[in-house]
């Protein structure tokens, strides 16, 4: 790195006059708080679904930041949005960076803490005048939650090279649009080809979204790799019949094998233990009336384990108990999957950056895994990669309640500066 | 019964010259044809939902149909619908009618048949020249299905004083809107006092509903008790949060609830065993995503048997279930009764009356009990009543693959015919 009142200093140790330089909390706050009033709730969640216009509206947000902050912005074709500090030297930027887009009941933090506290890095540098050898990169990647096209963390899973351009503008939606249309409406579809730039090393700063950190007290996490993830929709197809005068024995209720798959993946997660999680988020049957048995029935299902091997055991017992369900209702049951993700090895040698800085600013600090997909994941098979997560507060996430101290948010943010100090000198 | 050749004969044996009299079947069908055409659905469904646009169609078209035969018609304050065919003595009228809504995924003769039958006898008579003794009396009745509001038979619980109108006017639909409002818009807030004719016997024709009839390969339905019947919503309040992160031991999951619930009422089923039939009809997640453990559930629960006190016992167990239930998962639940009706007996004179005349046209009969709930169990409170069914194909109902034969269609008409006849001579 570089003062700029000195040159160029070449990679060097902690310069002296650097090693206690701390972001503004203040100012992040800020940001984050004008960020997360758009798209808020009435019970003060923050929904802004990818490519809506509120999606829209919070990346003109980012967008004005980051050319505020003299950055070079630039849109690719699947509307990931960079925002580029040029570095002393022209070498493979180390870029930080993460997503906007909320779950409809989302926090005011996830992902916007990762976009806004690399931005606070920025403007903390720009002030102190302080000068990169290598470019620095602000990454906003689309559809990260997957909420409202699925897979998550389709931006960034397309910006590595992980689904081929087309595939991506064509997924549809749960409200039927076509994402390259939602893009091009909400004037998104830009024109940088994907992996615009191949990253040096990438860091992504994330509130946890997990109980760990805050149970145990502690203010930083140095993730070092990240659960497999297994999503499938599951469509059961049985009969509609009158509740009242269909005898149970003559029944092909779609509704109840939608129920006994609830049922069923938490006693897959019992049976398996560890940290083997299984979810039944969606459920919709049809026609969904009090009187009639479902003919239809539509769930979605999400397993994740950090060990591949037992990721796979837990799919290969739910795929053969639907074999039994279909079976023994006489239903017919399709699947569909949504995303397969392996588990994640995150890059050591940032970890233990990470860990070296929390600890030399007195911050609390543990390797963890992380239990929620993330766009670190996918850029990890670009680039050295690793996470920074800070504590939730009871753990909750996805939740108008969702919260981090403010002074969780600074220390994250500062140990992210430093470590993105380190990786571009 | 009298010809109108004749002048009044009086209570008398039936008229050799009535006792082979057919209605119309190319009439018949004809009517339930246009009438099914209202709110006609890709898959050949039938969509009208008690008081919408289509609703008020499918009146407006037997209103005009009742004017056609001479009828008065006169809507009551829960627009009801009833056509008048005076006879020669001011005496308390027969009734007969069902009613014209369905479900979102109705058949063309549920309720349909009932009234359309009815208007069928009335056209006959005209045709014959005969004048009854009593004045006859086609009912259509506002909700039945429920579909919309509940509870079902709402017109016709009104109707014979087991719901204040001021709270049945009240009601709020699935979508929102209020009853009273509805009906209003649609033009069918009547001024006819509840109750307005209070009828000597009440017979209604309606398809079966079920697959008794026509496994057994049976015409006719002499229906002469139905099912007691339980409807609850159930809501689930936990906790939303993140399906990656929330290790299953600190979930409090409002979607795992709601599948328990489906799970536990095929059970209940299954141990209860006879004909004790359990339904989970309705669910709704919120916010329903993937990727996040449900905050909220809302399920109905329909449980029915033609024993009171094996109704009641199914209810214990599950109120049972729901307490345990909440308690394992850290989950507040809470009930609402949507409706509640016990098993009705209905008057054995007239399933005597309906068997004979069956016997005699050469229809095969039976005595039998309805599983589903109709419109006459709430006559019943007032007058003496019974049933008419005929073969549900397959017993399927509520579904678009509804379907009765023709020559049924016309048989059922005919035994109506006869048994009006009979009680009104």
């Amino acid at each position: 790195m570089s003062c700029c009142n000195h040159g160029h200093a070449g990679p060097a140790a902690v310069d002296p006059a650097l090693a206690t330089l701390k972001i503004d909390r203040e100012r992040l706050l800020g940001r984050l708080e004008r960020l997360a009033a758009i798209g808020v709730t009435d019970d003060g969640a923050c929904c802004r679904l990818a490519l809506t216009d509120e999606d829209r509206a919070g990346r003109d947000l980012v967008a004005t930041w980051m050319r505020e902050l003299g950055m070079e912005v630039r849109v690719d074709r699947i509307g990931n949005m960079f925002g580029l500090r040029r570095g002393t030297e022209n070498l493979a930027p180390v870029m930080s960076g993460s997503h906007i887009d909320t779950v409809r009941t989302g926090g005011r933090f996830d992902g916007n803490l990762g976009v806004l506290g690399a931005l606070e890095v920025v403007e903390t540098l720009n002030d102190a005048g302080v000068r990169t050898r290598r470019p620095l990169v602000v990454g906003v990647f689309t559809n990260e939650e997957g909420a409202r096209f699925a897979p998550d963390m389709l931006g960034s899973l397309a910006y590595v090279g992980g689904l081929p351009l087309q595939e991506a503008l064509d997924t549809v939606g749960i409200d039927g649009k076509r994402l390259g249309d939602e893009l091009v409406r909400i004037g998104y579809a830009g024109d940088a080809g994907l992996g615009l730039y191949r990253p040096h090393a990438f860091v992504e700063l994330h509130i946890e979204q997990g109980p760990v950190l805050d149970i145990e007290g502690l203010r930083i996490g140095a993730v070092e790799s990240l659960q497999g993830i297994s999503w499938q929709e599951v469509t059961i197809t049985g009969q509609s019949n009158h509740a009242g005068t269909t005898p149970m024995r003559l029944r092909h209720d779609a509704g109840y094998c939608a129920a006994a798959i609830g049922v069923k993946l938490r006693e897959i997660a019992r049976e398996l233990g560890g940290n083997q999680v299984c979810t039944m988020g969606m459920v919709k049957l049809h026609p969904n009336l009090i009187n009639v048995i479902a003919a239809r029935a539509t769930v979605t299902v999400d397993i994740r384990n950090t060990d591949e091997a037992t990721l796979q055991e837990a799919e290969r017992r739910f795929a053969a108990f639907l074999d039994e369900l279909a079976r023994a209702e006489g239903a017919s049951i399709e699947t569909r999957r949504l995303a397969r993700f392996e588990p994640v090895q995150f890059a050591d040698g940032i970890a233990h950056v990470i860990e070296h800085h929390a600890g030399r600013l007195g911050l609390s600090c543990r390797r963890m895994t992380s239990g929620a997909g993330h766009d670190a994941q996918m850029l990890a098979r670009i680039c050295p990669t690793a996470m920074i997560f800070v504590p939730s507060i009871g753990g909750i996430s996805h939740n108008p309640a969702e919260d981090t101290r403010p002074e969780d948010l600074a220390a994250g943010t500062d140990v992210l500066l430093h470590t993105l100090l380190e990786l571009a000198s």
